[in-house]
């Protein structure tokens, strides 16, 4: 059916009966104790482990992340444990199914636009912002990363993440190209803050990685605050209220 | 269909438009750029924040256990991005999945073995790891905990997650009952080490990991590999040869 | 790190060029348009098809478990349609995943406790029942199959399964023992009614399904319902609404 | 966070303590026993019952898409299982997750496709082929439903399909509109055949199922595949195989 010239490779790990290693390092003697659990993670995505800035910046992105409340996937999870309490793992799955278009993909939305945006060589990125809002208002398109249901006023998240940026010196083209084109939308009228997925996917473009694992830092920071909601749940549940509301709060109408 | 007594509570997060607080922390202020994400995620389990040793400790269980090369759950990660590349959440949520009884399960099983048997005020923790033991003999059920299929002089995980808990002063009653239960099991005859799934379950009781977040520490842990091998899947994909091989290799018989 | 010996075999299906086989019939010829789906999923978990009379039980009991409304499965899928509604496939998966011991696993429960009851040659189905309910009552483990949330009196599908059962001369000695059962539990004073799934996992052992597929045979049922929910959230969402007054209902309270 | 007016809708189904309806039909006494599974399916996303030769032609589409050999969807399910035994649903969930643009997508991909393209009135269907085909020409797009890696002839399916919606006076615009893509798409040289996918999709179109639905569709028919690899794997394992195959195979190389 297709055609394969092995040998195959993997970069991602090996193990031996007396050793394991991880993207080329050592597990046991040269990760566990050694590095906390965001820069092997930064490791696994990208090959190379993070300096101490990097990994700062990105353990507060992670950070960031990790939860948002009784959000649908919080719920999602919660509801699915209700009826399997014995298998977590398809609770914490449930939740993370929910990470899509319309919330973690904005991760990815915003990398995507801004890399195939930037060329070689940084550019003009005054120029490039104007051309990226005309281009997505003529195709009446989102522009991705902007703007928050709750944050109305500015995301807190994103103030506190260029402050660490700047601070780590990691404010690269990616996250000032976004910070361009958050003005430029923002200057005919009504105020559209960078919200936290926006700035954290502009600034993990900054930190080289790879746009294929965009939304997986968003999953793996998430998957944290499900299993936060799934503890919970066990003590104290939400999923039968939520059932129970359902069906007493809806009409059932026959179909036309 | 319930009775409710409303308000209902949660403890895990709350947004106001400028402000966002995770289990009693202002999340901009106290936590990004301070609290590393393990720090967060064990907040978010525990309700409260790990001090220095705990944290360091906490984090080598999740770097011991982000990968394991190309099990069963990596493989079901990427033959489902084989099928669905725009949508990654499957492809992790699939992986985690396979996180059930014969894998990942085994730090749940741990847990739960060893705070039923610990009584109150620590006890003779020699006579219960004889009495642990008799009675899975009994039952012929299989300790969980014991045992590698590639590591069978010893799981080199486990002896730097000793080291680590020692530096740390973090040797407390259930990592000392599962080393005499495992010293107990191993004294007749064939040796059976203590895996790095065991050790991290008795250490994160140690930890005062609730039970019900025992398997959830293994599913954040384990998420950072998965998202890793859907990266490289991208890059150099598997899937394809994987399905190819098992058509190839597999002979198709009528049902009796 | 295991041994195989080649070579494997699989008897669900294979294709040429011209031509497909599902469980050793051709697939055009001989099932499209002349089986109907159920037969062929019959013939899927069970390596031959049914005839008409167990046809039309097996319908029945998919049918009877196709849809109960806005059960937390239901809402999980909406949740996750509300956050990805471009991976309908997670949606499903989503609403499936809670499918577990709570819900739809009494099936396998009911068949598990029948199946290892009924001897070889039928067997005194009296006593046998009478010790079922004494065994569950000592363990004070709850027996599977009986008593409903809803339909105190009587599941009106079991009413139903049972008078299609009778009239297709399909009474075996499972649903012959899980009445028995029912009404040894019901003797002693509150009447339990023999629900649904504990009706359908009980003819299904009659029909000789398999016992690993009888949660399975839930969950092909189930997501045609899921289906339907998902495509009544795409018109006329909840997800929002759920959202909205989950975050409204619950209280934020600080960890102790 | 939205405004809503209640009351909220639903027509999927409702229950009193002794009844029960789906879709405006009374369960037991009109759907059980008298409607068969497919015919339900068909009337949860679409609020009608089929007649008699709709429901041929779906049973038809369901039974052909419902197993497609050790597929990835279905290895991903067997490897799940490998993992999780006790919670097949989470090994039906991972296999459906495959279901994406790759694979069954094509379904949603091909009606999508034709119900943009055929205007009310049905139109010229040879014109609008002619500009569907240039269309994605222009934009080097696939043409969605057309070639098979495996039937490269002609996809057997198809022509049995097209056989069973003739028989039922069923081959309405969408299919007529797709056999015409065909035709053109094909008439440069390269024959490109119709696939089953394509097919299915567009009778589904014709029989006035939603496009939401469509891929929902596909996915119903491949859970009852997905349930039979489940149970020939509990009893003919693969998983093990195909790990041990995957990890002899592939060559550790460290990251550059």
């Amino acid at each position: 059916m297709n055609d394969f010239t092995p040998p195959l490779r993997t970069s991602i790990g090996h193990a031996t009966p007396d050793s394991i290693e991880v993207c080329g390092h050592d597990l046991t003697n040269g990760l566990m104790g050694e590095a906390d659990f965001a820069a092997v993670f930064f490791l696994l995505v990208s090959g190379r482990l993070p300096d101490n800035g990097e990994a700062r910046l990105f353990n507060a992105i992670l950070v960031a992340l990790a939860d948002h409340g009784l959000t649908p996937s919080a719920l999602a999870a919660r509801l699915t444990y209700t009826g399997a309490p014995e298998a977590v793992q398809g609770a914490v799955a449930a939740g993370l199914l929910g990470a899509g278009s319309v919330f973690l993909g904005v991760f990815e939305d915003a990398g995507r636009m801004l890399r195939s945006a930037i060329p070689a060589g940084d550019g003009d990125l005054d120029a490039i912002a104007v051309r990226l809002v005309e281009d997505h208002r003529e195709r009446k398109a989102r522009l991705p990363g902007l703007g928050h249901p709750i944050h109305t006023e500015g995301d807190p998240r994103t103030a506190r993440l260029l402050q660490i940026a700047e601070q780590e010196n990691l404010l690269g083209p990616h996250i000032r190209l976004m910070l361009r084109v958050q003005a430029v939308a923002s200057s005919g009228g009504k105020s559209l803050p960078l919200n936290a997925g926006g700035a954290s996917g502009a600034l993990l473009c900054d930190l080289g990685i790879d746009t294929a694992a965009l939304r997986g830092v968003a999953l793996v920071a998430r998957s944290a605050g499900l299993v936060g909601h799934v503890v919970e749940e066990a003590r104290s549940p939400l999923g039968r209220w939520l059932w129970d509301t359902a069906e007493r709060e809806t009409t059932y109408v026959r179909p036309d």
